[in-house]
């Protein structure tokens, strides 16, 4: 299987916790790093989730925002990835940014072109990788 | 009223399943397939949604995931649409391809150029595209 | 801290609700508008998040869709907020496009250039952005 979102951590599941509609799943990647994810109930069960089990966390690129600067803001997206920008790819509207993670791994990003300007985004600089937990899709198997 | 989803899918609610915030609904889209969406509470009451209400079911491209290949992996993302690619529209940063389902309706993703790259996508091929219930608005009336 | 998503509303927490996994929260953006926002509890544990609490509402362009015409459909989108489009900027596959609101701030949507031509999008049109509570972020803290 190919899949078109340019996220896909692998890790286990290190936590879950069930609601009526949703449930909020919390997904070890390594690296001291955690994605967690909202999903619903009934993909809990048609993927037979558990604490331990093997998955993947996709994140659609569009899905992602970039934060720079020191933080004093606190955040209620439960996904922040702290790096360093390693990849810019910049066009008329869009823009592509990638951010390399302290364990090694890469988060990309689009953006608007704007954003990047006003950011000031530049390869090298410290970013972090901002991603809602409902933003994120879990796989299971092969 | 138009709106710049590109995804509009006509169809009547057949699940309907109350949580304290958010509520999951499903709707029956025709030619088999169904859209499961996962709105709030209050929302399900401003529309007045029961089984049978006349919906349409709304996506933005950029919500939308595509897949290629066997597929092994099972994904919590509720509306795997699977169908063959019918056209596909290049950017330097974002592209945007459109996949026909056997029903004959079309769903349009906006991917990056890179994911193009990637998945070697090219029209007539079979693909899927994958949608999170989060990320479907109903709409309801005339 | 600066961040890539385009809009960025400062308001106050008028409203609170929470389920299992997911809460409520109404801000008032001042103007006479409103942003309701779905994040999960332990964010608002974490946010420390109650009525009167200073925040702000992120939305990325991309989350938001534009809607023209008059409105006879009702949306499950808890956000629609009403102006004019007061900038517009088309590439290949996207585009960018600003709605000026009455209260005088704007809101920034990515759609496709597709979208753009088939609601024929102009600056000075009326129309609506429209936002899904689980598409909007918040925010707190200096």
């Amino acid at each position: 299987m190919k899949i078109s979102a340019r996220n896909v951590f692998k890790g286990s599941v290190d936590h879950l916790e069930r609601g009526a509609v949703h449930a909020e799943v919390g997904v070890d990647i390594g690296g001291g790093s955690r994605i967690v994810a909202t999903i619903t109930n009934t993909s809990v069960r048609n993927l037979g989730l558990e604490i331990g089990s093997a998955v993947v966390a996709l994140v659609k690129a569009s899905s992602v925002l970039v934060l720079v600067g020191e933080d004093a803001v606190r955040l209620s997206a439960r996904n922040c990835l702290a790096g360093t920008v390693s990849r810019l790819v910049d066009g008329p509207v869009g823009a592509e940014v990638s951010i390399r993670l302290a364990g090694g791994s890469e988060v990309h990003a689009t953006i608007t072109h704007e954003s990047v300007l006003a950011l000031g985004l530049k390869v090298g600089m410290a970013a972090t990788a901002v991603i809602k937990a409902s933003s994120v899709i879990l796989g299971v198997g092969a």
